[in-house]
């Protein structure tokens, strides 16, 4: 096949996202902890968080919201001003933080930007996924940032209009099975797996079946460099 | 001078966004009204939702995590988790409302889009914008719907060049000078000032030179329509 445009998921595939979160749902289930067990905390933040994706999508804001909410629940009413504060702070952290790249991204990305064109296609809010992009010194490497609200086929369908792509030369690597992979697979595209250390409870999906065409599963980016040319 | 596309920003452009901030404005001033008077709650709002543009950009999360920092310092700490959750449904139903069309605008891009492509170039949230251009019912008169972070000379300069288009050819259409306007006259382009009702403070411009070329002014978007052929 020729390849005219490899895209790439960015959180949990170009960089950690997971540990980012990780440590902000520890300093939460901290606060709450005076009204609630661990597993109570962090089952009523996730419902509370996936209850109000329609309505606030992905990113820190939302989840720094869905915190907030889940304080009140969680709490009966008694948390304090203080504490919300304290949670209002866990989310600018968040907001500030340095993601680390994955081992091999960027000499992945320096390799492979000589000889294709590179894009990012990431759900999230606008301003903080560009701001990541931007931190991280990779910007230079891709053609193209698209933010988008999410990752369905349709999306996936209007950016290869936009960009006047042919499905079957769009290559898409990423490690979210139903956002990255199966889109593009139901497409026409291919699609290349890069599963993350942890993987988020949202983005888990039963039934894929792993022997669909132009499907490819990598251990880590660093693998795509020797892959490339064997599909092509 | 030839057309080849016409861009408009969305809120106070294209529907009241403004009416809807000032309802919310009305219901926090109410709940912080215990402790502190109107003035001293409007300048505290005002001043921590400016200082958190650069962390947290525009939109309605945004607002409403402002909203929720300015009552715990408005109130010195006394806010309930209750007056909490009140701000935070302030915020939901902000994203869940309808935003009125303004008068004019279905008609002028009816006819506008039968003889140039259109565009929206919206600064804020990704999922707040691009759900309200979908529930706006203007969505077909639309080629594209860009929604970025800040509204620079180089954003305008980079979305040129991701569509391949010639400053000089480029009509953008707002109530905002410094985002709407002088970016896209600083660059060649031709803008188009349809004032607000009402205009968000951190949207005027002190020193703005309304004598510049390319510059052109109407009241309401309906006279788009007969301005456009005598600067073409």
């Amino acid at each position: 096949m020729t390849i005219d445009l490899i895209a790439f998921d960015a959180d949990d595939t170009l960089w950690h996202a997971e540990v980012i979160f990780k440590d902000a749902q520890d300093k939460f289930r901290k606060i709450l902890s005076a009204w609630q067990d661990q597993e109570t905390i962090h089952k009523t933040l996730f419902e509370i968080e996936t209850d109000n994706i329609a309505l606030y999508g992905f990113g820190v804001k939302s989840y720094t919201l869905s915190m907030i909410e889940a304080a009140v629940t969680l709490s009966d009413g008694e948390i304090t001003a203080n504490d919300i504060n304290e949670i209002l702070k866990i989310g600018q952290v968040m907001l500030e933080s340095e993601f680390p790249l994955l081992p091999g991204v960027k000499e992945t990305l320096e390799t492979l930007s000589g000889e294709y064109p590179l894009m990012v296609i990431t759900k999230g809010d606008l301003l903080e996924q560009t701001t990541k992009v931007n931190r991280s010194g990779l910007t230079d490497y891709f053609s193209a940032i698209e933010v988008v609200s999410t990752k369905s086929q349709q999306t996936y369908h209007q950016l290869m209009k936009k960009y006047d792509l042919n499905p079957e030369t769009f290559v898409m690597v990423g490690n979210s099975l139903p956002s990255d992979i199966q889109p593009v697979l139901s497409l026409g595209g291919t699609a290349i797996h890069v599963p993350a250390d942890t993987t988020w409870a949202h983005e888990l999906m039963d039934d894929f079946d792993s022997t669909q065409k132009n499907f490819y599963e990598i251990e880590h980016i660093g693998q795509l460099t020797a892959l490339l040319p064997k599909i092509k």
